[in-house]
């Protein structure tokens, strides 16, 4: 790829860009690959630095803490999980992830929860998200981070997706769409964490379609 | 309370058996309590039985590790937790629990569920959960036999009680029980375990009407 010869005054010259991209790059790498080998009270702003071969002074330059290295390695993480997923059509504006509305709100949600299953069983994604989801158990302040800035984002995307449903009278009009995705996100959420059972394109199917039209007779 | 004068031979006297249980109990608590301030992994069996004042061998009598004891003083939390609920009517057949089944089956579900909010809400409860449930998390074999041994025997009470219902007509044919509980019990879990929301009786009140009606027009 051609890169510019004379870059904007501004922005930092493309080699440096590039060394600080693949620095921010390694520091990710290493802050996931360690949470996921020794959990989070043992992963140190120290031990990513050394694996990441950078000076703990980069690490410092970019971020206050571990937990924020961690935050922004899973942000990114997911970002890549959703891109590699081939999923260009949940990329709405400004690069902000979207579920697809497609005017069929069962055929939306079973794409997505199919493809959040992939991820979920992707141990590049799956060891490090359990080791921060389990700090967050226990630490109420990493747990309240990773809820506000990963998770209700995520979750936000189907409260939107929801109201559009509920305008186009897919979904009764009482119903509290924040409360209506648990649904179908909290069991695959319970599956995955405690592993109370096996997860599968299958069963996420299955758990929409019994939001959708309850469980009693229709 | 009057005791029994001359027990049976195969007991052991009252006096002993009063003061094995009374050992017994001091384990429990100082395995919960330990364990809601130091987390699963810092607690060992010599603090347990220094906590309880008795000696290590009097545990390893019991017990072959602080999993056992720990998993059996969870049991028996959550026994106590339902009785302290002033449930008698869920203790069926050799004090195992049941869900009530009057006929009615979101009424026995929101009464089970409410009675489930007090109990996740109760600090005594609560602290030491959330410690086993994270080591849960990242140890595979305590995660399985917390599942294999807690929850999920709890989660046959509510197949159970939808079985009876399916037979009832409440619960349509083709719906698999295993799959449908988990509408109502997983939201509740993961706002607990996760802080993901607010929970609250006319929380699980909408858990359980979306489940049986569907969020969908019908």
């Amino acid at each position: 790829m051609a890169t510019k010869s004379s870059p904007p005054p501004s922005k930092p010259a493309p080699d440096a860009a590039r060394r600080s991209e693949r620095s921010r790059r390694a520091i990710y790498d290493a802050a996931l690959a360690l949470v996921g080998e020794v959990g989070y009270p043992k992963t140190t702003i120290e031990g990513i630095a050394a694996r990441a071969g950078v000076g703990k002074q980069t690490i410092y330059r970019w971020w206050s803490s571990k937990a924020e290295v961690l935050l922004e390695a899973f942000m990114d993480l997911s970002g890549q999980a959703a891109e590699a997923a081939g999923r260009p059509e949940v990329l709405g504006e400004g690069a902000e992830y979207e579920i697809p509305d497609t005017g069929d709100l069962a055929a939306d949600l079973k794409l997505v929860l199919r493809s959040t299953v992939d991820e979920l069983l992707d141990p590049k994604f799956e060891v490090p998200s359990r080791a921060l989801a389990a700090e967050g158990l226990v630490n109420e302040q990493v747990g309240t981070e990773f809820v506000a800035r990963l998770l209700e984002p995520q979750l936000q995307l189907y409260v939107k997706r929801l109201r559009s449903a509920q305008e186009a009278g897919e979904v009764r009009p009482g119903v509290d769409p924040r409360i209506a995705l648990e649904l179908f996100v909290s069991p695959l959420a319970q599956r995955w964490l405690q592993r109370t059972g096996p997860i599968s394109y299958e069963y996420t199917d299955t758990l929409v379609d019994y939001a959708l039209h309850g469980i009693a007779p229709r």
